[in-house]
C-alpha cells in the first residue's frame, strides 16, 4: 500500500506518520510507500519500515498535484491548508491553497481513469457560524463566519459531489480543536486552549484571555491521528452519499478544563494559570461552536476520549514521557 | 440605476427585464440602462424606456466578466447556468459555468476598489440532498446529490463570504420549481409538472410519468421574478450574515395540481392528461425535495402564490391571454 500525505510536516501529519512508521500497515495492508508533501520538507521517523519520498513545494502550482500523485497513491490524507487566522488576513493566499489547490488535487485525481483512490479531507468545525444550537446536530448547515471555513465547506462539497460520480472515494472529517496541542505557545486564537494546560505542566506559567465558563469541542492528538486512520479505512457504503463528518469530542468548559488539571497535576500547577481578559478574543471566541452531537461519526466508529482528564493524561504520556512539572 | 443581467435569454432573465422595462425603476431608483449578457443574445422588450446593451459570449472566459461590470452596474442578476440534467450530462462544462464562472463575476467585483453592487444570485433547491425531513427548514443542511446543486451550494458559500468581506453585496436565493414554466414541452425530468397544466389548457394532451401522489414545490415566473425584485431591494442588514435563503413556495402533489386545474377550467381540459408511468422519471423525481418551511424568507418578505389554481391562473392571465381551450 502506497501513502500520500499532505501537509506532512505539520503537527497532525507528523504524527499519523508516526503511527503509520510503528504500524507498518494499514487496514491489515503492509505499507510499501510513503510519499510525503509540505511546504517546508517533511522527514521520515527514524525506524520507518517503508520508503519514504519527500517534497517541498507549493502544491497549488498548476501540475504539482499529477506529479504528486504520479505515482498512484491508494491512500491520500490531504492535511494541507493555510490557516483560519492566516487565510482571513491573506484572503488570497487562503484562496489559492484551500480551495484551487483542493480542487487541483480533485481534478487531477478525476483525470486519471479507473483510478480512485481513498482521499481523506481534514475539514474544520469552522464551516460552522453563529449562532449555533446548544450542540450542533449532523444535518445543520454550513454558513462559515470566516474565510477558512468557507474554502472548506467547499472542498467538503467538492468531496462529496467527486465521490458520487466515481472520481475518487472521499471521506471528509471535521476536526474538533486539537489539544492539548504540543509545541510554544502560539498565537491563534485558540492557543489559550492548550497553554493552560501544557505550560503550567511544563513549570511555566500561562495566559487565560478568557472567563471560565467559555465551552469549546476538544479531541488529543491522538484521537485525531485515529480518526485520520479510521477514515482511511472505513467501509465507504457505510458512510453513504453524505461523506464529511463531524468528528466526536469533549466539550468541556475552561473552568472544567482547569478542574481536570488540578485532579490529574494538583493545586501547585494550577496555580500557573493567570487570568488576563483579552476583549479580542473574548469576542472571537463567542463565534466558535461550543458542543456537537456527532451521532453519525460515533456510529461508524469514530471515537475520541471520555473526558478532559484523559486528554491530559495522553498529553503527559505522548509528550511529557508520563512526567510534569508538579 | 444600472442593472447587469447574466443569463437574459433565459425564460426568467427574459420575465425580469419586461417587469422591469413595465417599471422603468427598481427600489424607487430610475433605471438608466441594462447590460444584458448570454450565450445567445438577448432583446430588449419593446418600448423599453431605458437603452439596453446586449452581450452574447461565454462568460466564464477569462477577462470576460470584467468586462461585463466595466460600467459599474448598480445591480447585478445572476441568473446564468448550465442546467441540472446537462451539468451532470457534461461535468466539465457545467464546472466551468456554474462554478468557474461564478467566481470569475465574484473575484471580478472583489477586485474593484469600494465597489460593492447588490449581486442576487438564482440558486436552486437542488442544494439538497434526499433523504429529507417532511418540510425542509432554514438550517437544513446541503447535501446536493447532483453537480448542479453542488456548484450552486459553492457559489451560495462564495456569495455569504465574499459579502461578509465586504467585497459586494449579495443576496441568494433558491428557486423552487418554476411552474407553470411557458414554451414547448421539454425533456427536462421535472417538465410534466408544468406539461400537465400548460398543454391540456393548450388543447393538446400531456404525458404524466409519476403517480399522483408525488409532491413537489412551485412557484410562477411571476413570484421568481418578484423574488429576485425583492433580493435587489431589501436592506441587507436585515438579512444578516446567512445570505442564501429559500424562496417561499406552494407545495402540492400532482393529484393536487389536477383537482386545481379541474376547478379553474373543467373536466375536459383536465382529460387531457394521459398516464404513462416512467420508471426513470420515478427515481429520480424521488430524490427530490417534497416542501419546505421557508420561514425567513417569508419574515423577509418574499411571496409566493396562496395556492395551485392560482398559479394557473397566473400562466392564463401571463402567458394565454386570459383564455384557455375548454
Amino acid at each position: 500500500m502506497h501513502i500520500l500525505i499532505l501537509g506532512a510536516a505539520g503537527m497532525v501529519g507528523a504524527k499519523l506518520l508516526q503511527r503509520l512508521a510503528r504500524d507498518g500497515q494499514l487496514g491489515g495492508k503492509t505499507i510499501t510507500k510513503a510519499t510525503l508533501h509540505d511546504v517546508v520538507e517533511p522527514t521520515a521517523p527514524e525506524g520507518c519500515p517503508f520508503p519514504v519520498e519527500a517534497h517541498a513545494s507549493d502544491f497549488a502550482r498548476p501540475g504539482e498535484a499529477e506529479r504528486l500523485i504520479a505515482g498512484r497513491p491508494d491512500v491520500i490524507f490531504h492535511l494541507a491548508a493555510i490557516v483560519s487566522g492566516e487565510a482571513e488576513a491573506d484572503f488570497e493566499k487562503g484562496d489559492r491553497i484551500n480551495l484551487d489547490g483542493t480542487r487541483m488535487l480533485f481534478d487531477a485525481i478525476r483525470r486519471i481513469e479507473g483510478y480512485t483512490p481513498r482521499v481523506v479531507f481534514t475539514s474544520s468545525i469552522a464551516v460552522f457560524g453563529a449562532p449555533f444550537p446548544e450542540a450542533i446536530g449532523d444535518e445543520f448547515f454550513t454558513t462559515p463566519l470566516t474565510s477558512y471555513g468557507t474554502q472548506k465547506a467547499i472542498g467538503e462539497l467538492l468531496l462529496a459531489d467527486y465521490t458520487r460520480r466515481g472520481f475518487m472515494d472521499g471521506v471528509g472529517i471535521r476536526l474538533p480543536t486539537i489539544c492539548v496541542r504540543p509545541g510554544r505557545p502560539n498565537k491563534a486564537a485558540s492557543g489559550f486552549f492548550s497553554n493552560i494546560i501544557r505550560e503550567p505542566l511544563n513549570g511555566q506559567e500561562a495566559v487565560l484571555p478568557v472567563s471560565e465558563d467559555v465551552m469549546h469541542w476538544h479531541a488529543s492528538p491522538r484521537s485525531a491521528v485515529g480518526f485520520l486512520i479510521h477514515a482511511a479505512t472505513i467501509d465507504g457504503e457505510r458512510i453513504g452519499p453524505r461523506r464529511n463528518l463531524t468528528m466526536p469530542g469533549v466539550a468541556v468548559t475552561v473552568a472544567e478544563q482547569i478542574e481536570a488539571l488540578r485532579r490529574v497535576a494538583g493545586e501547585g500547577v494550577v496555580a500557573r494559570i493567570r487570568r488576563e481578559p483579552d476583549p479580542t478574543i473574548q469576542r472571537i471566541v463567542a463565534g466558535w461552536p461550543r458542543r456537537f452531537d456527532a451521532k453519525r461519526a460515533e456510529g461508524l466508529g469514530f471515537k475520541a476520549e471520555a473526558g478532559f482528564e484523559e486528554i491530559i493524561r495522553i498529553h503527559i504520556d505522548d509528550e511529557l514521557g508520563g512526567r510534569f512539572v508538579a
